[in-house]
């Protein structure tokens, strides 16, 4: 699973101080912590209202003092990514794409530009997603209009869009059908998910959490924004790879084991 | 989720020591532990070889002192369970039948003699099942067979038959697979499994059994053997069958925290 990781996010409170405050330490930190854990991609969201662009452009540059790895523009701002785009050494990821049209014509043309991976969240003009059927079919026209421009199916992650199961019970078996059913139709195409949206409104929501990322780990989901320096769910993600059918024989789950990934089970 | 808890099983140590010196109040606390963390049914096995049927008749007793929550009649042998039975309070369980000719014949009048609930394990005459088709297609072979003899559906709990890992990346998501198949097709019958045999020939046990639990749950699995004094397991059962869609408005999660289920989450 491709690990974007999530804590370089100034609607935390921790996060927005510091890019307040211009504290780079901190931010550099949080870079080191998460690619040490295995980051494969730093999701970087600047969102602070009126300032977004300039904050976003701050911690792009902060990032890369101490890192390669790629980052994840997370913005629906088309003017703050067309500012940072330019400033990443390596192809971005922009998060997120939808299937609005206003947002599509603005988001599309950078994507094109800059060569970026993108995240295609299964939002439309209309109501928000209400079942798995809505969801494949917004990802179904994402995807067409996305690879119909000229973007590689290999750089389309859909994201079922994840909804609230304190709002109904027919939510998480929506997303978790989708996911099989994208999966199924698009084998080229990634699946992510912010799957924290799962638990809003609910206590334990870390736990719920990660359980949700279990069961979509086993419809075909093959990366996720979460945080790296969990070892208990960095360790589980492991498992769930190799109870999902690809990690032959074990092999990455025996060397994450073997090099202490999961020496916190002994505590 | 049924639950039905595994701790009293005489090929465990401790269990075995207890049973083979008539250990008596050993017995009782873990049948008090089980049933105060919410067992809906205590597995019973008193598999110690040339003594299993007196063993378990001995269990059956000390179990039935302090509780009047249904036993799991866990044995293979139709001698020890026809000594059994009749011992048991309420309706049992027996684990398990399977497809091969003789133990069919030998545990089906049994269960229609005793109303038993019964564990249809996936396993045939022929070689152990190879993918989710031959786990389908032997449930489908010993639902006919055992609601033909007048057994009621829901008295019928399949256990796909779970095969570690360790062997091979495709039996994880056979068993997945097959739940899912077998949940389509008979949606009265009950699906269970014995979780833990995925994890055989792998450190991390417990951590890759939960994974695997948490998925299965997403396929519809409704109960299974497991330890119900494991909070960090129970709690994310619940947290599954909320994300299932199976606890409307996740009332019973939210009950289970303000009870206090979750408070290690606070540690």
């Amino acid at each position: 699973m491709v690990i974007i990781g999530e804590r370089i996010n100034s609607t935390r409170k921790r996060i927005q101080e510091a890019v307040l405050k211009g504290d780079a330490e901190l931010i550099r930190e949080e870079v080191r912590k998460q690619v040490a854990a295995g980051a494969d991609i730093l999701d970087v969201n600047g969102g602070v209202a009126g300032r977004e662009a300039e904050l976003l452009c701050w911690l792009v540059g902060i990032v890369q003092e101490v890192t390669d790895v790629p980052l994840c523009l997370d913005s629906a701002d088309p003017v703050a990514l067309r500012r940072a785009l330019p400033l990443c050494r390596k192809p971005a990821m922009i998060n997120s794409i939808t299937d609005e049209q206003a947002r599509f014509d603005a988001v599309l043309p950078l994507v094109l530009e800059f060569r970026a991976r993108v995240i295609a969240l299964c939002m439309s003009e209309s109501a928000p997603p209400a079942g798995a059927d809505a969801r494949v079919a917004t990802a179904t026209r994402l995807i067409e209009r996305l690879t119909t421009a000229g973007v590689p199916p290999g750089d389309i992650y859909v994201d079922p869009c994840v909804f609230p199961i304190s709002t109904g019970p027919e939510h998480g078996p929506a997303v978790l059908d989708s996911v099989t059913r994208i999966r199924s139709l698009y084998p080229d195409v990634h699946v992510s998910a912010g799957v924290s949206n799962v638990s809003f409104g609910l206590p334990g929501r870390k736990l719920v959490n990660e359980v949700f990322l279990m069961m979509l780990l086993s419809r075909g989901l093959d990366a996720a924004i979460i945080d790296p320096c969990d070892e208990g769910l960095v360790a589980r993600v492991k498992a769930a790879e190799a109870l999902a059918g690809r990690d032959e024989f074990c092999q990455e789950f025996l060397v994450a084991f073997r090099g202490g990934m999961m020496d916190f089970l002994k505590k």
